[in-house]
């Protein structure tokens, strides 16, 4: 039996529990910690509110700092967005928050699409009937850590959001059963916390109690009818298509071979789009089912948001008419000769019919009299959009995934001290980055869903094979991993100087540019020997990352690389300690020791220096030369701010300069 | 905006929640409902008594049919067993709950042996001084679908098998505080529930209060001290060997280059293993240390668990003298010249001095009086030995899981009916086959820690290549993954038939071997096009699984493989729904129809039918060829239990009969 000694009993609980990212530094004073003076406030619990809740609070803006109010009672039980596109599969792996959405959700590798047969292929005397599958296309074109869309009930997700802000905040943080009602901005007598919320705390009764809080920030992830943008005077604004759809979640019974398939199907009597979902508690799989309305609407009336348009009102009585009965009515007449119905024994989940429209907000920030941007929109109050490309759960998280460290990074005073006019020159790229995303996806969606809704005959000029090319040339977007942000104070261009680097080889497969997201390649650590992705060794957790890929000349003392490191390691210095991370990539295959190298890295980065992997050469991918090697810098959300030679030094301190505060 | 119509509210909950397997049927009837009449009563919430509870849960015995009585009054926080093997970690992964363990613990994919340095490499004038690294050399050297040990906090591992179990059982199903005294058995006047579990609650001012309650089976995972075990009027037998050691779980400052590799220094002052540990919320990480204390004991003396020795007390004695500066001291010694100390600032979380000893318990159940098997023990209870290959959590967690599906076919009534004596003869293999792989761990304990503590020398007569081929010898062993099961009811020997298959290949490299594991492979799934680890097919929820390799004749109707799938079929129909899983492989590189199969397979197999991926062929790997195929019966537990020809299906309609009730 040993002789046992407990010393660090103190420690004992951080050891079982799960693990927390570590918070950023703070560098500025907390004026108040009344719970009347917050320095967010978030209305809406959706993904896109709720996910910015976790965001800050991960990056240690807790406690009396963080509010969300909501104005459900619960959170979310049916229906709704079902589906994760690869890179947001990604950044919630960064957070450590996507093995059961990946265990359990459903995957789709690849789509079916089916076309009308042709005349030789069965007929009933008056011409062609019936559907025939055409191919098999890959649903994701591009390189990415997980090759596939996921579906997954959004209340999951949601639940899987809630469940790790608990680990980060007190519970309290969400207030349930609150409806925002509008703010106003004081920053004469209150320049600390100028916004008042005002909302109305609804009880059990119905009864709602009017109340308000101060704060710093205010953020609406409120959605399309957003009243934290009503307040901040903008409105959606763009067309409302002509197409109406109607969607149910249900548990099929069909003898159509690839409803396990995403499906594209296009008929003489309509399409069909079949989202094949998750398997559920009684074994059995759910099948989302999109089913076209035939026949348009008319297009031509104003589809502002305003209110009393009789256009408006028809459109409404038509959707009333899509009943259960009438979407398998049609599903049926789509997917003849095969059959389709609800499984004996089961209930749908929920059924609903809509209309396709894409509008955005012209702006997605406000700024105050000081000339600080405090006020914010995300999600489906900044954009709306058919669900036919997967994409809403999915910008509207990444909106949030951007706002949330540049918030969080003005707020603890990491920023650099504000421009002459006050506002941030960090935090004022959330708006402009993701204005120019949204009007990308407005744009992919308008012609993705228009094509979608169209029949696919010499009639309307539309062949499968367009179809075909809009799909594939989407993938970059629609996947989230082609998305490149254009140059600012955070996105160096390559033109701004010949010390830049422009990796070889073209960026959707991972040449690393500036703008987008650095892929995951798998490599070895040096401390442990074992095999690691890169992208679980640089989490998002709110830190830059300065990233030397050395050259081969690694192990030569005063040379280039070695030089590099020692600069680096003075640069992350300069900056408060856990902003910047240092991460060492080497191409040496022969075995060397710590002492060869530049001590500041067994100091900085002991267990983020890599070599290469047996599966894929990292520089290869990154399109960098082992010869020359580079200075990555990356930003906290993964994407790349700078690619520099390991001589461009002072162009990497000016980066970083640009972005953090120097201490 | 939608019309929007909520039609399945009543399963909304079941949507969002954590997945839960299926319970197993159940056909024998509740005698009693009492809190006081237990289906089954574990004594210990350690990791083998508490995986057991899980998993009797996950099968379906739950409410007050199970309870766990732990005499601790919260769960464990500091030191003990660290090591997960690769066959552990398998297992867990096919209950769904591996991921936080191998996201957060620590991967060991190499071992750094060090031994002393030759004279020529330095010296002090006196000979040689100091230690060189001799080699790396894999830490697992079989195939495994993780092929890594992973580290981590042992608290951390019951924490993740307590949440687990919060999702299938009541929170009341463990009692803490509740010491197991004694159990008498009264089969007469008892039938139903013969066994009487006597306890005592200790309250927090310390008063004991006495309990009892009632129990068809007992099992005791109550440690090496088991109580169970004594009343059982069993104890452990074997030897303690002459070698104490110190151990310390601390944050390390060293120059030793491979601190964050497993590693086995023998140096001329002694012996260390490094063991590295999991980043802990520091950011900080862990290293265990095993320091060799020199000097042999006297091991002569009686080693049984008698009382009263003097040998005990003089050892005792020597190892209270391994303090802390002990530890360090002698571990400076032997790293020499490098350094290693506490880093500033931290605390140790524990440190320890222990003997090694290898004993056993000649059985691991008893029988009541009316023929019964009710009483087993597992884990520590029935084994002892050395911390150094990693075995203690994973033998301890195997013998649960070994235990446990044997159990709840038993108790649901699934299992064939008793034999002449009453005992069930599927619950009997239990003992047999823990007890053989109790034997072979304290053999390979004995033989590892012994040339672990040796001096690698002339003197001693060992050399690093006979220590390097024990380790790698033994990986078969130490991973779990080359454990082999004896013919049995449940394992049918080849040499019973001639229309059995023995593949062809290696077993430890996954040719298909009886009472082995199958070994993982990546396949593709015939309804979604998607790829899939057949591990995650087939997880561990109880139930049996006719897996049908068919041959390439797959599309010729009425040939060989459409015959066994229909006749695999009709046998699974045989048997209660939900205890037979049919699951099929397929040889084939072209498309085919649903409707070029047997309808069967769609019926009962939809989406557990898959063809080959493009890494790794299945039937290359199981060593079965595409011609012939095979017909695969395998157990809950993931071992092949019978593997024969396409033709032979007498042979598997008999196979299933000797395990499963027929209906």
């Amino acid at each position: 039996m040993p002789v046992f000694e407990e010393t660090g009993t103190e420690y004992r609980d951080l050891r079982i529990l799960p693990s927390q990212a570590l918070p950023l530094p703070r560098l500025s004073p907390r004026v108040s910690t009344s719970e009347n003076d917050r320095e967010v406030v978030v209305v809406g619990a959706g993904p896109s509110g709720l996910f910015l809740t976790l965001l800050l609070a991960r990056y240690g803006i807790t406690g009396s700092s963080l509010l969300c109010l909501d104005s459900k009672p619960d959170t979310l039980k049916a229906g709704q967005a079902d589906g994760l596109q690869p890179r947001t599969l990604e950044v919630l792996q960064s957070l450590g928050i996507a093995s059961e959405i990946i265990a359990e959700g459903c995957h789709m590798e690849e789509v079916a699409f089916w076309n009308p047969a042709e005349p030789t292929e069965g007929t009933n005397g008056n011409g062609p009937v019936g559907i025939k599958r055409t191919n098999f296309v890959p649903d994701v074109n591009v390189p990415a850590r997980f090759p596939f869309e996921v579906t997954i009930h959004q209340g999951r997700i949601e639940r899987i959001l809630q469940e790790n802000l608990d680990v980060y905040a007190s519970k309290n943080t969400i207030r349930r059963s609150h409806h925002f009602i509008d703010y106003t901005v004081d920053t004469a007598n209150h320049p600390d916390y100028p916004v008042l919320v005002n909302y109305e705390h609804e009880l059990e009764d119905g009864t709602r109690v009017p109340g308000s809080v101060r704060t710093k920030y205010l953020v609406g992830g409120d959605g399309a009818r957003s009243k934290v943008r009503k307040s901040m005077g903008l409105s959606l604004e763009g067309e409302t298509s002509d197409h109406i759809w109607g969607v149910c979640d249900f548990v099929a019974d069909t003898d159509f071979p690839d409803i396990r398939n995403r499906c594209a199907v296009h008929s003489e009597s309509g399409s069909v789009m079949v989202i094949p979902r998750e398997q559920i508690a009684t074994g059995e799989y759910l099948t989302r089912l999109y089913v076209q309305v035939p026949g348009d609407v008319d297009a031509k009336a104003d589809r502002t948001t305003t209110p009393g348009d009789e256009k408006k009102s028809s459109d409404k009585k038509k959707r009333a008419e899509v009943t259960l009965e009438y979407i398998f009515g049609q599903a049926n007449a789509v997917f003849a000769p095969y059959k389709i119905k609800i499984r004996e024994g089961t209930v749908p989940d929920w059924y609903a019919a809509y209309q396709i429209g894409q509008r955005m907000s012209p702006k997605f920030s406000s700024r105050t009299a000081d000339g600080v941007d405090r006020i914010f929109i995300v999600g489906d109050a900044c954009h709306t959009h058919s669900p036919k490309a997967g994409q809403g759960m999915n910008v509207s998280m990444m909106d949030s995934f951007n706002l949330s460290w540049k918030l969080a990074h003005s707020i603890l005073g990491l920023t650099p001290h504000a421009s002459e006019n006050g506002a941030d020159t960090v935090l004022e790229t959330f708006e402009a980055e993701r204005v120019d995303t949204a009007r990308q996806l407005i744009e992919f969606d308008a012609k993705f869903s228009h094509m979608f809704s169209g029949k696919l005959n010499a009639e309307t000029g539309l062949t499968h094979d367009e179809f075909l090319k809009v799909f594939r040339d989407g993938s970059g977007f629609t996947s989230g991993c082609g998305l490149e942000y254009k140059p600012s104070r955070l996105i160096w261009s390559p033109q701004n100087s010949d010390d830049m680097v422009v990796a070889t080889g073209d960026p959707i497969n991972g040449a690393l540019t500036v703008g987008r997201r650095f892929l995951n390649v798998e490599l070895k650590r040096y401390a442990d020997n074992t095999t690691r992705q890169l992208h679980d060794e640089l989490p998002s957790n709110g830190r830059y990352r300065l990233m030397v890929l050395t050259g081969s000349d690694l192990l030569e003392p005063d040379d280039q690389s070695q030089k590099a490191l020692e600069a680096c390691a003075t640069i992350a210095d300069k900056h408060p300690a856990g902003s910047i991370d240092l991460a060492i990539i080497h191409p040496l295959k022969e075995r060397f020791e710590w002492t060869q190298i530049p001590s500041c890295v067994k100091r900085l980065a002991e267990m983020r220096t890599y070599g290469l992997a047996k599966t894929g050469d990292a520089y290869k991918i990154y399109g960098i030369t082992k010869e020359q090697g580079a200075i990555v810098a990356i930003r906290p959300d993964g994407y790349v701010g700078a690619l520099c030679r390991l001589s461009a030094l002072d162009l990497v301190e000016k980066y970083f300069q640009g972005c953090l505060i120097t201490i």
